[in-house]
């Protein structure tokens, strides 16, 4: 599967995705994410789902993107757009996936700001085009292998968090889903929306870079648990024990008893 | 939803379950793990899926334990029995369920030690009925909302970990399943087989009891975070504001350019 991350804070964006594709038994590598260009501005998108639907949706949004005569002065025209293409693909591939017992599946992040948008956006996609934002309360949205990394950004995230901080908790997410996971790995790709500039950078991870980190991160958690008071435990476990020996004695005399008689 | 959590390590058993019940917008609570004896044994079983096939099939079972020409020596028969009656089940209410569009569903983890098994046990079973062993490489299960707390579980936990750290971590799991999930809640149930007695353990535990941990655990984390170092992404993000910051002075400077010509 997939782990794709968007990450909306105050000062910005954060997306983070992996690049494991599975098909059947085999793993290969390739981009889950995509910048393009519109206007002086950026946008981002990453996908989960099946790859073709996901290639063919891109490329012609990329050609919607390419005409000329077409601005996208605000986001969410810009997310309508794609949605418009993917319900295109919906059109000319739905039946044959179907008719193969596959369901048309394509979870897709966009985010970015454009000329007319007051502020730095985050949507998710639906299959069948229509789509959420991301607002304040949850500052995150993640699509592919969902659960593993969602409680740390729970437990730490919030809108007000610094763009260090939730680049920080985002990778430690991703890598919580990588020790649960074997269909999610390195490199990842991120990209950072950086509000205050309006600049949109990307670049790429790999094991080698932030791996110490996840050793690091793996040994602290580690340590925490055994920070963890044990005197209940150690209580119960007693208990449990000497209930235990209690029993076994208790059985033994029953069966003395049974033996005299 | 649910959480439910079989553990098993060499010094025994551990078995660990939300009581949350949600129908449609409505929680309720209700214990998921029921203890069935056995000869001078215990069985546990935890359930996930629909009730009504659980409370259906637990009492189809009961009525199977009580019936004294019956009686199971090994868990792998105790095992088999509970599953021909969820097929029995199945086989009454499988196609009105489907009928209203609900699928016949329920996980089922059974665990404890019989007097002809050399070890302790525990199974999955799959609403089908069939059944897999849990055994010493991933020496846990989870069934219901399994994402959330399975990282922390496979960080730490081996099948030569303590019966007293094995019970921390479980409800470690448990806590980070909390905080994600609104379909999980307290109070949670826990069962101890204690290998070396033979003993078989119910409790319960409520916010009161452990919530205090749970926020220990919570702050704790949040602090391993903060120790996780921050260079690598201070570089990054400063990268990014200067690259965001050239990029801007540039397009000012196109802009005057044009404004002189």
């Amino acid at each position: 599967m997939t782990y794709c991350l968007g990450i909306r804070v105050k000062k910005g964006l954060v997306a983070i995705a992996d690049t494991r594709i599975t098909s059947g038994n085999e793993t290969t590598s390739a981009k889950k994410i995509s910048i393009h260009k519109q206007g002086k501005n950026n946008i981002f998108l990453m996908t989960s789902g099946l790859r073709s639907v996901r290639d063919k949706a891109v490329t012609y949004f990329e050609e919607v993107l390419e005409n000329e005569s077409i601005h996208f002065d605000k986001m969410y025209k810009a997310v309508n757009a794609f949605g418009e293409q993917l319900r295109r693909v919906a059109e000319e591939d739905k039946a044959s996936l179907a008719a193969s017992g596959l369901s048309f599946n394509l979870f897709t992040i966009v985010g970015g700001q454009l000329e007319s948008d007051k502020d730095h956006k985050l949507y998710l996609l639906y299959p069948e085009g229509n789509w959420i934002e991301i607002g304040e309360a949850t500052p995150f949205t993640i699509i592919g292998n969902s659960g593993y990394g969602k409680p740390i950004l729970n437990r730490t995230l919030t809108y007000d968090s610094p763009l260090n901080f939730a680049i920080k908790c985002g990778f430690l997410s991703f890598d919580s889903t990588r020790v649960s996971a074997n269909d999610v790995g390195y490199p990842i790709d991120m990209v950072i929306y950086h509000k205050d500039t309006g600049f949109m950078h990307e670049t790429r991870f790999d094991e080698k870079d932030t791996g110490h980190l996840a050793s690091m991160w793996g040994s602290k958690l580690r340590d925490v648990i055994h920070e963890i008071p044990d005197d209940w435990i150690d209580d119960l476990v007693t208990r449990v024990e000497k209930q235990g020996e209690d029993n076994r004695v208790r059985q033994i005399q029953v069966q003395q008893q049974q033996q005299h008689h």
